[in-house]
């Protein structure tokens, strides 16, 4: 059986050592609270909720999967006592405002928070996930009213919520949607239309279940611009908050998928069920949006999540499993054999996943700082720039942790030989889990297109000049600095062939549209690959600057000295492959788009 | 629901325009019977039985999975009466000796059969898929009077057979195996001990099973030179070839799996069971070997079959879903949306898929027919050749085929968008199926220490320096060819590399043996890639000359246009990886090899 261990100290490496986030309790609310203690505090309350009570019910939640009887969703054995546990430890609304109840605590801590449990059961985890999406385009585009009348419940975890934009015939293209919403005398709405892969659309752990969806009012513009958001409570509600009558929408069926079994996967049927816009009509999209960012960037540390959780299993299995020698001799000589971890070929897969891991990590808790900057800081200018970067970033995350986090669960599944491939083990579990990650929220293949059509060109390039004098600067700064010079080397040149890679877009993909598309993927992996260059160049930064004090020599100075040791894997492992995305990039749209349809 | 329908054209075209498998028809037995009609006759026979009956019971077998009753197993509905099917039409001896009733065509043919089949239902065709394992180290290692016993059953499909080397604490490294055989007066032997992971260990679909087990005779060598094989008939068989008492042998669980739930994979208790001796004592790896050596061409094939049947439903799809709008304006202006065919990512996806399974299937073919030419062809140079260069690409088709046909599946996949993750739509069982293929007849790791380790040095390079003058030879050739130009220049760059990755291999891997295992992966894929690539420019050659022939206005001549985007695209977008890998041979063992174990 699977066990986890949250990564505490690489997470406070990252929150104080690398992103410093002290420096900011005086600009940014809520940081004040986080002082050291706390947020030690918090890690460690996480930590213990998600190893000992959410980690045991990952493998109950994979076999039991969610049955519906008579309209409603029994979830797995353990999850409703679970889930109470979580919001009885307050975790539903560790950062939520203060003024609905929350506790306004750093968006980075939550992410870190929302790591650890996703690790531990992703599939319990979406549920309280899907609330804080509900939560945040309530927050966006809600009245005071609406404001007031939901987040205190979902902040508190007595409700939660859902996103509802999938219908049969409209994933990605959401200019097809059908679903009609029809105004009513007293300002409301009726709202009819099925719905499709609604995630915690129904379930027994809350007594009430909050749905935003995207539907259309009759009379509206066609396609993506005749589009409205609206709250449509599971029960209707009261004005003082308390429960009216069960709306006029039911789960008709549930989902079996590959993996996460344990959240309830729904067809969600809308039979003029009551509803309530938000924000202004055939606006809808534009809060989905911006509350979609958000989503991404949490979808991002889930495939982060499988990865950690399966590494750290197939790193117990390696130190465990004896099996052959040593290619330079026997190490343990003792032993019938030696533990398969002195392999040099189960190192390079241990390697990958751990650079990619902690790499990811400590970007992706950047990002989580960057939405802090965002939403609190007072200059409208540090705002702007946390905003391009995270924008341009978002898509790059979400597209390559989730594919790579998938990747990485499948290496440590290979750690295990053939017993990765039985179910008992644990490890296929992670890898059917980690699989939905690349398609939800924006399959990854639009996650490309995002970042190439959309966000590249936004503002004249203003947010990828940024990116370049970010990464370009830091190079420049440490480019004769003969201890950092095997990491800033690397870093350059793989910047280098990222501007190459963009110069050829800027001149190819206006002529041929094509071009961007067919390029994307290889774009947003080659900007994946130099953004975690950067992120290990500045943890080699401190690491170096950390064990050049001779005085020092505390237990932590292995630690540096090991992620030395990771940063170098990584500028020699892993970032090498910019130069293959590089020439395939340069080589255009031409091979792909030359075959007619029925050539394939 | 998915569906597979086999690639005869394909097929047809590397067997005879590629292959030219004519050219044997005097040289090697069995050959002359193999006319283009009877191959066709063959192809379209397996095509329909493939599709017909084994392919809708792909699901079935995956829902069904095996169960164990009473030490019995039962198989998934229809499962009985398809494999009755297959012996009636004669499939189990295809390719078997005449002189225990087989029909002795080309084992080449006999692939492309097992292709098909794979395609359309991995999980059956592994029961008659172990039992040619087992034939072959019967006809290898047994006596005359052993293969009169066993093979015209075996060949008739009357019974099936196994392979049994795992035990629980040993998998890769045999020389822990534990199971005894203790010598008995008559000449038998009585075998005890546990064997894990048996596919097809217990089944209800024939009346005996032949179990080929790996044990020590007690007295023996230590390690993997006191390893001996043993028949173990399920039942005991009389010299009149009748079935006699119930052996000493038993299932005693099966495993829960992350896919092939059709397959039984079967623990295997062996309490005092008669066993006789198959070859030397002591001496039964070397059976064993040879053995798994064709076993791992199987094997290669299985993750191409997997990608194929993948590919057809991911393309049928991708015609048939309307989303969203070409990117150069819209291709379908009468329909709500264009088919996602249009988008290049898309195209990307469904192209890296195509000219895989194609150039796989070429290079899979082109293996089974040196192995033709190993077994059957009069001159003793040309079968070294062959055995020479079929020996150093084993590993490498067995490791590249099934990470990239697991890769290819789950890109097929990604194209469904949600619903690729949705059980009924039949895309995840494939990419479940085809992972198993990563791990068994030796992981993937293992092969690329074959290679490296074993292969590459074996008979001072003799292999390689042969691999090197074939592709070198033929780049040459044709390198002031300007219609292959395209083809012939990435070909020798990419070759070029390989030979330098070679170069550092040989410098650096006797002063330090981690490094041969640090790059061994990244060597394997590198040898993959070029290998494939010469096909393509093989194929491309073919092409272009079928092509410059302006009499012949036949249908074909798409197909052969075809051909030509696709070699381009390998070409331009899947052989640049070779840089990549290159750089990262060239940073050897010291990232990989510098932690400790406790820092992982």
């Amino acid at each position: 059986m699977p066990s986890y261990t949250a990564p505490v100290r690489d997470m406070q490496f990252i929150l104080h050592e690398l992103l410093k986030i002290d420096r900011y309790q005086d600009v940014l609310s809520g940081f004040a609270e986080a002082t050291p203690d706390t947020i030690a505090a918090i890690l460690e309350g996480a930590a213990q909720i998600s190893q000992e009570v959410l980690q045991p019910l990952n493998r109950v939640g994979d076999r039991e999967g969610c049955r519906l009887e008579n309209g409603k969703i029994i979830t797995p054995t353990g999850f409703k006592e679970a889930y109470a546990a979580v919001i009885e430890g307050g975790w539903t609304g560790l950062i939520g405002d203060p003024e609905y109840g929350g506790q306004g605590l750093p968006y980075v801590l939550g992410l870190a928070v929302s790591e650890m449990m996703a690790s531990a059961n992703m599939a319990f985890t979406m549920y309280p996930g899907l609330t804080s999406g509900a939560m945040e385009a309530i927050e966006i585009g809600g009245t005071d009213q609406q404001k007031a009348l939901y987040l205190p419940k979902m902040i508190s975890g007595q409700w939660t919520g859902t996103m509802n934009l999938t219908e049969p015939h409209c994933g990605t293209d959401l200019g097809l949607l059908r679903t009609k919403a029809e105004p009513q005398s007293d300002g409301s709405y009726r709202v009819t239309g099925t719905k499709i892969f609604i995630s915690a659309g129904e379930h027994d752990l809350a007594e009430n279940i909050i749905h935003l969806v995207l539907a259309r009012i009759p009379g509206g513009p066609d396609g993506v611009k005749g589009i409205s958001l609206f709250i449509v409570p599971k029960f209707l509600v009261n004005p003082d908050g308390s429960l009216g009558d069960r709306n006029a929408v039911s789960c008709g069926s549930i989902e079996e998928k590959m993996g996460i079994h344990g959240n309830a996967t729904c067809v969600m049927n809308y039979d003029g069920a009551v509803g309530y816009l938000i924000g202004e009509a055939h606006k809808g999209l534009r809060t989905m949006f911006i509350m979609m960012n958000a989503a991404r960037l949490g979808v991002a540390v889930q495939g982060l999540s499988q990865a950690e959780v399966a590494y750290q299993n197939a790193v117990a299995y390696c130190k465990d499993r004896l099996q052959g020698r040593a290619l330079a001799g026997a190490k343990y000589p003792d032993k019938p054999a030696d533990p398969i971890i002195v392999h040099p070929d189960i190192r390079r897969m241990l390697m990958t996943v751990k650079v990619f891991q902690e790499g990811a990590r400590a970007l992706a808790y950047w990002a989580g700082l960057q939405v802090d900057i965002i939403r609190k800081h007072p200059d409208p200018e540090t705002r702007r720039k946390a905003e391009d970067v995270l924008g341009l970033l978002t898509p790059v995350m979400k597209a390559y942790f989730t594919d790579t986090g998938f990747t990485a669960a499948n290496l440590c599944l290979q750690c295990f030989g053939g017993h990765g491939y039985i179910a008992e083990w644990g490890m296929e579990q992670f890898v059917r889990d980690a699989r939905i990650a690349q398609i939800y929220e924006g399959a990854n293949g639009i996650q490309a297109l995002d970042l190439v059509g959309r966000k590249l060109p936004a503002n004249k390039g203003r947010a990828i000049q940024l990116f370049f004098a970010l990464v370009g600067g830091f190079c420049e700064k440490y480019e004769d600095n003969a201890a950092l010079s095997p990491f800033i080397r690397p870093l350059t040149e793989a910047l280098e062939r990222l501007v190459e890679a963009t110069q050829w877009l800027m001149q190819h993909a206006i002529s041929n549209p094509d071009n961007g598309g067919a390029v994307s993927t290889d774009y947003l992996y080659m900007m994946a690959l130099v953004t975690l260059g950067y992120q290990w160049a500045q943890v080699a930064r401190i690491c170096e600057n950390q064990l050049s004090n001779p005085d020092d020599d505390s237990f932590d100075r292995q630690f540096y000295r090991n992620k030395l040791v990771a940063a170098q894997f990584f500028m020699e492992k892993v970032l090498p492959e910019t130069m293959a995305h590089l020439a395939k990039i340069q080589a255009g749209a031409d091979s792909l788009m030359a075959l007619s349809a029925e050539a394939f």
